[in-house]
């Protein structure tokens, strides 16, 4: 799938941004991005830099998007269908909602050319697997995978091309999943920046459920339990904010339709986890009722270690306020 | 207590950092600052800064502290107990944890003179009142007041002169409280940068139950419960934590002590918050467990519009992901 010689661009481009290396050669021929959102947008937009792949094609179900994206320059061909996308191409990855998921495999599914792999960027993987699956024909290399990284914000100007440096890539095969298809996909989360990981698709629902999933969950309803006061005006909840409340907010402001479908289609796991913190917080909750300060003091303590190794290990920064205030802090 | 003419610092005084302005005059004499960590050495800087005293006095119960003070050269003088820095002063800031504020206003109370200002910076007010207030001559007026403000980091070097530039303080006088003391403490908090907004204890520990305290209970304890899984590894929870974990680490490495005190200060409002905080939750859950999307595409769409009222009111900033990626964006 790999295939020699430089391509124009490759000789230009001696401006790559930070963590992302431009490639002597494209890892595959065409590469197409259903869906060119905050995660679609950046894969086109480092694939670009790093010369990832000789065409660039996408399309969005959104005519507005698919406007949107061709003023951008994000993709060598903006096309009217997923299923127009497809065909013919190396690597589909699908950039869509979890639900929205299996729906574009049936629509690309006829189009695809023998031995094409089809990839995603879904926060929940099973049930991507078990009905996505069986939508596609069996000459094709379903490799699920999904960058842990993003921000609020969504749509095509949303994303950057450093979004995946030094963030983990997941890749979770199927059973008996084609090994150099495999390989492939991976080499193209490296090349992207991101680091690789693999487990399955199972593991990764749990995992995700407790890094990911259950504090979506809980910002959400801490967001909306402070607007639903009477007690409390909501002109209040805003003004002091900055006591820890305002943190919340930025994931809880994040895309709807996405984090509708991931607790939907990720409920064993999510509501497996939901559990635990709710018996955590209920120890919490007696601890304060009967005054016992040693309990609380015990896991505040523990807590602070777990955030020292997430910046050692290069997942966070340690400017104080997540760099808030940096700017005021230098002077 | 205002006393006229220029101190000679003030002349030279050309470049006052960003929010705050220096003043023609001292607001007071002598100010004092018990407790020189985050928010005590932020005052202390920004009273340099702003000219707010002619004469800036420290200390601290911990040696170690007081000589990192006197290196850092943040006051005229660090007095080597609290009652020494209490004496003869106009006002003095108690910036120590909760839990420990009666007991520095039980130390200060014979050396306090006349007409002195005994004011705190606790993030529970109700108790301050109830237990330090009686400890206190009547000759002294107690206004305690909490800036709604800070990092997750802690001590006299974590301090800097533009931390309430832009935030809250609240100011709880109690009933019968003189109006120019009153006065005065805001005042103070004005020439810091902060904006002020005057409540009653009662109804302060209600607010920031909702946007403070639960919300650093809940990101303790998801912290806690991810580090205490069988099934997934804390390395996984660390590696995978940019999907949303991360963020609440932060506020879950706050200062131990604080929060203990906070948690064993506030139990009503924070146990009648948290009671609400888990019947939502409780809905949600079961929206998961039977398919409900429209009752979470609902939610996750209302919590959107505050964090936009948040940032349109100055409380936060716009920048994707708390600016974490805004260099790499810039390229």
């Amino acid at each position: 799938m790999v295939e020699g010689g430089l391509v124009e661009r490759s000789l230009a481009g001696s401006s790559v941004a930070e963590g992302l290396k431009r490639r002597a050669a494209p890892l595959v021929e065409r590469l197409a991005v259903i869906g060119p959102g905050l995660i679609g947008s950046s894969i086109l937009r480092a694939a670009r830099e790093t010369g990832l792949a000789r065409t660039l094609v996408t399309t969005d179900a959104n005519p507005a998007v698919r406007e949107r994206v061709r003023e951008l320059g994000l993709a060598d061909e903006v096309a009217p269908t997923s299923a127009e996308a497809a065909a013919g191409t190396d690597i589909v990855i699908i950039c869509v909602p979890v639900g929205a998921i299996a729906s574009v495999a049936g629509e690309i599914a006829d189009r695809l050319k023998p031995g094409a792999i089809v990839s995603d960027v879904g926060s929940v993987k099973a049930s991507v697997i078990d009905k996505a699956g069986p939508l596609l024909p069996a000459s094709v290399h379903l490799i699920p995978a999904h960058p842990v990284a993003g921000t609020e914000y969504s749509g095509p100007d949303a994303g950057f091309a450093t979004l995946f440096v030094n963030r983990w890539s997941i890749v979770t095969p199927p059973e008996n999943a084609d090994p150099s298809a495999v390989a492939t996909v991976a080499a193209l989360w490296e090349a992207l920046g991101a680091n690789v990981e693999f487990m399955t698709a199972q593991h990764h629902d749990l995992v995700l459920a407790i890094t990911s999933h259950v504090p979506h969950l809980i910002a959400y309803n801490i967001v909306g339990t402070a607007a639903d006061l009477e007690a409390v005006t909501q002109s209040e909840v805003i003004k002091f904010s900055a006591g820890g409340f305002r943190d919340f907010t930025r994931i809880a402001s994040s895309d709807p339709t996405m984090w509708r479908d991931v607790f939907l289609n990720n409920k064993d796991a999510v509501l497996e986890m939901l559990g635990r913190f709710n018996e955590d917080i209920a120890a919490l909750a007696r601890a304060i009722r009967w005054g016992d300060g040693e309990a609380l003091f015990d896991l505040f303590t523990r807590t602070r270690a777990i955030r020292r190794n997430i910046i050692d290990l290069g997942q966070e920064t340690a400017e104080p306020d997540f760099g808030r205030h940096t700017r005021s802090k230098d002077q």
